[in-house]
């Protein structure tokens, strides 16, 4: 499954050129050409779908194994692995995909965020019950 | 695989109590009891491993669909998944723990820096070339 629009898609099939890494059946890696730091990766399913719920599980179980081996072969010490979904949270094109972020040092890299609320067993308990129940 | 001074790996046995939503052979999942946001969940491979690379590959391919499945059941519609590897990539517990973290409005979830570098194609296809080397 494909889109016509998606870029990812384009270089999925070879109509747009991309710096390729890793390329099997289901997944493709490729460096990111705005990177944040050295070795800064991308890893993606081939099936497309906007956001994580609509990729099909087998076409997500050899993403992670992927990461791994870019991670090793970039020799990445501390990195992050991110993965956005939304326009308010970040994701600026419209197909899955995974960021392998190394991060040398302060300045580059990804940089996060983290408005922490206090814990409160009460409501984490309500909203336990909640999702549980919907899995 | 696990070790005897890990948090995760504590609440992996049942000897520390965890806000527990999923639970296989291989992968665990809980909620944040300091969340971000509402439904911030944790998921994790039960085979203990500081990084990434720690991992072994059959215990990864699971976590992205439990992910997933997480994220239906919790209704989030933007959210950040998120894996951090080495204090200065802000990884605070030492055992490999994936965040589902949704993006409800500005102020909640995780915020992003994104300090992107210009595309210089010289130094990447010398990078390209290096990294697959190793691969």
């Amino acid at each position: 499954m494909s889109s016509a629009a998606c870029i990812f898609c384009k270089i999925v099939k070879g109509d747009i050129p991309s710096l390729k890494l890793f390329e099997s059946d289901k997944v493709l890696a490729f460096l990111d050409i705005n990177p944040l730091s050295r070795g800064h990766a991308l890893v993606i399913p081939k099936h497309h779908g906007e956001k994580l719920t609509d990729i099909p599980d087998d076409a997500l179980t050899e993403i992670l194994p992927v990461v791994k081996k870019l991670v090793k072969a970039s020799g990445a010490e501390n990195y992050n692995v991110l993965q956005n979904n939304g326009r308010i949270a970040h994701q600026e094109v419209d197909h899955v995909h995974f960021h392998m972020i190394p991060k040398p040092n302060a300045e580059e890299g990804m940089s996060i965020g983290w408005p922490q609320q206090k814990t409160d067993f009460d409501k984490l308990n309500a909203l336990l019950a909640e999702i549980k129940a919907k899995m």
